[in-house]
């Protein structure tokens, strides 16, 4: 066996409190042995003037997107994806997709993110990414019905099924996999009536879009006659393990339905309020029981993948969308990037206890935006920054000591996204 | 005459674009003498890599308030206050609010600030600090006299205006005055019309909340039978020099009005969304040619003094709030932050041109988050983090060197108010 041992941070805790602990590991389960005082390892993290807390769960992001980053802004969501993100997509190739993919888990990890579930396509170069850099990962392929022919359709979910099916327990079990039907109104009745008895045998969950604007809820209401939620019932689509991006635009009911089903939130303030979305009602699903967790979305729609500026949108319009200053706490926020979102995934992780998996990030106090320390958990949410993580542990394997990532070639990996992403804008162009 | 070479870096020129060029300063008048190619000068600061941009303007500030970082959150902005704020601060000591002042000083030039304007007490002190630590401040002393006996209220009315008096022209022209009666429901009448008359002599701005909650808006209509500007207007506190904090809740005609006279607002998102007061009709305010800059507010209700943190809210919160995701664009918001600020503080700063004040930042582009780089202007707004900059210019002096702060002792500052605020905890307990 060999240890790991993190010495001499503030460690939080699962039930919120902040204790001044060394954290042992055991670097071949990939656990945590002990949270304690001088526990000597084989390795040493230094903590010390620093916060221990679990590596933080990204619930919801398009890791490639990162190519996009500042391709377009400040427009409308449907005008956004037809006229800028859609076209550019169709021009992304398999390495495009491994390289934006690099880039998106080297910004994961350098922001003290250990898990994260994907939506995307070429999602093998995606999973040989993931292998790498020795993060854990819910994978996906997204499946897309309408605007396509039968033939075309069909593949989708095929493949959607295919890669749910080949790439579970990958890389050593640190990649999942989910089936992906892309949202309830880009996949067609039909097709989910007959692939998701199909996607269920898989065992694995469900993760897909809903109800991110009001133009996914109208159509469905009069199509069906129902709210996208009641729908998603109907078709099969909500169980206790599946987790669905967005729910802004949910009403009573649907809240109701989510808690009665035990289906989880997946929530993306930075991006629903940079495409101008809505405030989703937080408070009130965490009131009503939901378990909510947190994802940045891609890259193009937010636009970093800091779960720490997450955080404090998170807390941010958590406010102002219960008009209430006391909503949505600082203390509710760690808990939904770390517990909240490894519960909606079906991880064992987002706790820093004896046994639990040894997946946590160490930040950095010792700043001018982090003094005084009256409110580590406060710090944390509304102060911290992603250049403050200083070390990044997953599954008892350091990825990143002292800000240097020791899974990538951090230089590599940026002058090849910067060369990819030139290249497709001048495919686009010409 | 000296001169200061920043080099080969992308700058971001007044009108919006950006071009790789270098910049010259005369040191001594602290002043761009030329923007261009191969411009040498007797010292040098790499820019390559790097984005060059107006130093940034924060409108609106309490510094000392960083020693309360995190002291109270989540909590509504009365009890807030009335339970925690308040009491606090009847126990800081002037020592303590230049330990603040030096805390929060240094925090905005290492996120690339060079330029305050400050509303607090003890304001020599923070003169002091803002001397010693180089950028630029509009300071005053903030008047309150509801709660207080008549030699009280006389008291504080005075004090701001000999503040504004005494400091206008300090540290060799850095340091310029406001006169601060607090806010329209915390200054009664009777002294405003007696004191108001008497800061106009002065000649310096007015600088003071309004309208951040309905509560400063309910009771000015109750007693006085129109909206808080209106009764602004009356009262003589609305001329194109002055500006005003907040401006959430205004309505048609008190956008109006701002534009009839000239008078200016400094948005402070970060704060509004924290203390769940609202959002501000930014994107209004700017159609109706309303001067608009961007303030983070105290660092109690923030809570980090960043002015990239409060760009990216700035553009979120502005595009819910017009319920339209072109709105308050990263461009809009780039602006808002040099130019805006500036011109509502009447600093001639916020534009990177000949002749103009050399007061830049250096925001180094080399990293994962702001990788690729299809468009810089939507990175400094929605990507680039305080730990980006990488050096800082004010009046033609380096503040900041390779993110080493030059005029003040970061480690002792951060020492001192670590200890501070310790002693402040312990008297408020005790």
């Amino acid at each position: 066996m060999t240890t790991l041992s993190i010495t001499d941070g503030q460690v939080l805790r699962p039930d919120g409190t902040v204790t001044r602990a060394d954290v042992l590991v055991d670097q071949h389960d990939g656990e945590i042995l002990e949270i304690g005082t001088d526990l000597a390892g084989d390795e040493t993290l230094d903590a010390s003037n620093a916060l221990v807390t679990p590596g933080f769960v990204n619930g919801h992001s398009h890791a490639s997107m990162t190519l996009l980053r500042g391709y377009a802004d400040d427009k409308r969501l449907e005008s956004w994806l037809s006229e800028d993100i859609w076209p550019a997509e169709s021009e992304l190739t398999g390495e495009d997709i491994r390289i934006g993919a690099e880039l998106g888990v080297l910004e994961m990890i350098k922001s003290g993110t250990t898990a994260f579930s994907d939506m995307y396509f070429e999602v093998h170069e995606i999973a040989d990414v993931v292998e790498q850099a020795g993060l854990r990962a819910l994978l996906g392929f997204t499946a897309i019905t309408v605007g396509k022919d039968d033939d075309g359709a069909r593949a989708d979910m095929v493949e959607s099924l295919e890669v749910a099916r080949d790439l579970d327990g990958a890389a050593d079990g640190r990649i999942n996999t989910t089936f992906q039907p892309h949202s309830l109104t880009t996949v067609s009745e039909a097709y989910l009536d007959e692939f998701v008895p199909k996607a269920r045998e898989l065992g694995v969950p469900f993760h897909f879009h809903v109800n991110e604007t009001t133009n996914e809820v109208d159509p469905i209401v009069d199509e069906h006659g129902v709210r996208p939620l009641e729908y998603a019932v109907e078709k099969g689509l909500l169980e206790p393990e599946d987790f669905v991006a967005h729910g802004v635009h949910v009403d009573e009911r649907e809240i109701e339905l989510l808690a009665e089903t035990g289906a989880s939130v997946i929530h993306c303030p930075a991006s629903n309020m940079k495409l101008a979305s809505g405030m989703a009602p937080v408070q009130k699903l965490l009131d009503a029981g939901v378990t909510v967790g947190l994802g940045t979305d891609g890259a193009a729609s937010n636009n970093d993948l800091s779960m720490l500026d997450e955080a404090r949108d998170a807390a941010m319009i958590g406010k102002l969308a219960a008009d209430d200053a006391t909503a949505v706490s600082a203390e509710t926020v760690v808990r939904m990037m770390t517990q909240g979102s490894a519960d909606a995934l079906g991880l064992d992780a987002g706790r820093l206890e004896e046994g639990a998996p040894a997946d946590l990030a160490v930040i950095d106090l010792e700043a001018p935006h982090l003094t005084p320390r009256h409110d580590l958990v406060s710090h944390l949410v509304y102060a911290a920054a992603a250049s403050d993580v200083r070390h990044t542990v997953c599954d008892g394997q350091v990825l990143m000591r002292d800000r240097e990532v020791l899974t990538l070639d951090e230089s590599a990996v940026l002058e090849r996204a910067q060369a990819a992403a030139a290249a497709l804008v001048d495919r686009i162009d010409g």
